[in-house]
């Protein structure tokens, strides 16, 4: 059987080495359009804030070690452009100009997410970049490291944008942060949204929510980001409007769309072409809060959804449950976690939702070194059920809401979740948990 | 109504605070034996390990703002030596030798845990100390500062002697830590075992493990510690062989006991007497994971049984789920946490258990300062539930164990935990979480 696999990421590199170790004789192709494979791109703004690491630390396997120790035909350079699905072929074209064409049985799409780009005047100039491949990484880092950077624009205000902020105020640059929607960090409740607004400011930062942008235009040295009322100079404009997912071909040869233009899989990862599966950033997925379809790119889900299509195409039936939209990231000395659904998020899915926020802290009473934890928990009146739950904090916070996902995952009520056992120690919080205590004030509003 | 507590800690004071909020005409009244209620036991080793602090700065809340803010009728120094159901009276004998008597309606029984004490020879020498109530802790943290102690001996090595250990080491005193078992940590997976006693060795902690204590005597400057084969010099000796139910008095009165003598209640803390309850560490409790009797004193519980006590004795009929033994402590760099059952418990609760040791790390790929995570998971071989996990490392512990107890408490099965979406951020972990590593190992071997 031929195995192709378009995209070697999370989920192209899981399925292929996956399909490898439980069938070695499986003819395995990965066909990347880019020269690497494999490596942690969430790890990318990290690496760039700190000067003496080597971004090559970042790839995971060498695409060489794929080959040579798997046996994985690894082509990477390949870009496909066209799918024939009756034909059952893949067809392309390589780095270096030369067309191709394979067969499959079987095929996983796992082109994953692109930066959304808008169409503006300005953004085709060298100074403006977007992070996605290990190249965009390189270049910015190289940019940095010759000292040619002392202001940037960061147009975004999403996970990348805030990374990167970080990782560019550690290199010593000046950064200004615009974005045209009104609110700060819409899907984040107000009074946590507030706390890193705050950290934010505090490190300087130059924030402009609600601010549309017009342009780009060069300077003598740099650019100009032109918006109404406002112009800001820079060495660099990173565009980090969010992604979408990469379903441009999927959709040309008429696979079903879902969410957002993702590519619809059911549970098995299977497309609406029973030899065609999808997985990753460019497929939707189940949500365990609604039952429903949504699109939540993220790492461990293209991982996991990976191993099931190798599952599924080596005939081991293998169904994946939903997702619960469990993120993390680091912005300066604050930990932001969320799992499930916000409040609006929940009324939108047809809950009745009723939310509370609580300012807790992060060690036990007459421990020193105790920080605020701030939690915003959402619950249906109607059911008692869970609904999600968001959390900011210096410590405590990015393990702490794998609590919520799993009792999420088990669609709890607020009040069965409030009777968990969950570990205390002076060090590590207050004998109530922060969870516990956000849970047990949520009850009384049932 | 008349409302007795008898204990003014963790279980007591909640009960009693929760029945005045619920009920401000109740006539509530608390008899405590110390002159301290409300403290945090737990923060003691901590607050020892700095000269800084002040010890009273782990009292939560006063006596005088119970009596005086919530009206409560708390007497300290009040130790009740007999209860008499028929004719629904506590009896005792204050601090100043005066005796009392008081009728109740409802009756709680909050005693908590005492020490176990072996009636070995010396053992009432005046350096062999306890670590229970705020008194002792006061005491040792007062013999340091003077610059007493020079050499430790800790005889017994579970939560409170690692803790201590800690906090001696951090005031510069040698320790030497023996007990009569022949396993360092018995409950803890050998190989995480071994990680703990690697920690405390690198520390210059002097280990003695399956050594008989045959006496403590005398010598002309403090104490020498006479076990089989060896002796060992100290100015201070702690006792810390663990805590059992303070039960007496519920068992001269007639009450039921349950495991190792904790007073038996039902799901809603009820004792084998309708009118009284009992709760916190002199309580048992019904094991999530067992369904069945266990005795765990641990401080969350004994918080949220006085809160369901006070619920119930004001007519708000509450019933507590169980237990999962969710617990952390700290040893120097070390967070050592586990939840639910380890091998030989699940063996002995009549599952057939398997388990598997993974060394993960705690930082994604290619990050800074990661160190590693061991854990150690137990599952049912017939069901593939989970039955408990152990975990040891540096960072990253303590909260991510929150995830395993609320997985417990929902009788998960290990596949269905390899599913659950959680939180991943290269700063925090790997892409697969630490738990889902083992987890997804784990599933092989059902």
């Amino acid at each position: 059987m031929k195995f192709v696999i378009i995209g070697g990421d999370a989920a192209g590199m899981s399925a292929a080495s996956r399909a490898k170790r439980m069938n070695p004789d499986m003819d395995v192709m990965v066909l990347e359009q880019t020269c690497d494979v494999s490596y942690s791109a969430c790890g990318m703004p990290y690496n760039i804030a700190d000067p003496q690491r080597d971004m090559d630390k970042l790839v995971v396997r060498k695409a060489q070690v794929f080959i040579e120790k798997n046996k994985i035909n690894l082509l990477t350079g390949h870009r496909v452009t066209a799918l024939d699905r009756g034909g059952k072929k893949v067809s392309g074209i390589t780095i270096g100009g030369d067309p191709f064409v394979f067969d499959y049985d079987k095929l996983l799409i796992a082109t994953g997410a692109v930066p959304v780009i808008h169409n503006l005047p300005g953004f085709d100039l060298p100074q403006v970049m977007v992070l996605k491949s290990l190249e965009d990484g390189k270049k910015i880092k190289a940019m940095i490291a010759q000292n040619t950077i002392k202001k940037a624009v960061i147009i975004g205000m999403g996970y990348i944008a805030l990374e990167m902020c970080e990782a560019f105020e550690k290199r010593g640059i000046k950064i200004s942060m615009v974005k045209p929607g009104s609110v700060f960090l819409p899907w984040l409740s107000s009074d946590l949204a507030m706390v890193v607004y705050q950290e934010l400011t505090q490190k300087g930062i130059d924030i402009h929510s609600g601010v549309p942008i017009e342009k780009i235009v060069p300077l003598k040295n740099g650019v100009q980001v032109v918006c109404e009322n406002l112009t800001l100079d820079a060495d660099l404009v990173l565009a980090a409007f969010g992604v979408a997912p990469s379903s441009k071909m999927a959709k040309t040869a008429g696979l079903d769309l879902g969410i957002s233009d993702s590519i619809a899989v059911d549970k098995y990862l299977q497309t609406s072409d029973k030899d065609i599966y999808a997985a990753g950033d460019c497929a939707d997925a189940y949500h365990v809060v609604t039952d429903d379809k949504c699109w939540i790119p993220l790492a461990l889900r293209a991982n996991r959804a990976g191993w099931a299509v190798a599952d599924n195409v080596c005939g081991r039936k293998t169904c994946l449950q939903g997702v619960a939209g469990t993120s993390v990231f680091k912005v300066f000395s604050l930990e932001v976690a969320r799992s499930g659904l916000n409040f609006m998020e929940a009324a939108d899915a047809g809950f009745d939702p009723v939310e509370n926020n609580v300012k807790t802290r992060s060690r036990a009473h007459g421990q020193p070194d105790s920080t605020p934890i701030y939690i915003n928990m959402v619950a249906d009146k109607k059911t008692g059920r869970l609904l999600g739950a968001q959390m900011v904090g210096k410590e405590g916070v990015a393990h702490r809401i794998n609590a919520l996902a799993v009792a999420l995952q088990n669609k709890m009520t607020v009040a069965d979740f409030s009777q968990t056992d969950l570990a205390y120690a002076p060090p590590f919080g207050p004998v109530w948990d922060p969870l516990l205590t956000a849970a047990n004030q949520l009850v009384k509003k049932i």
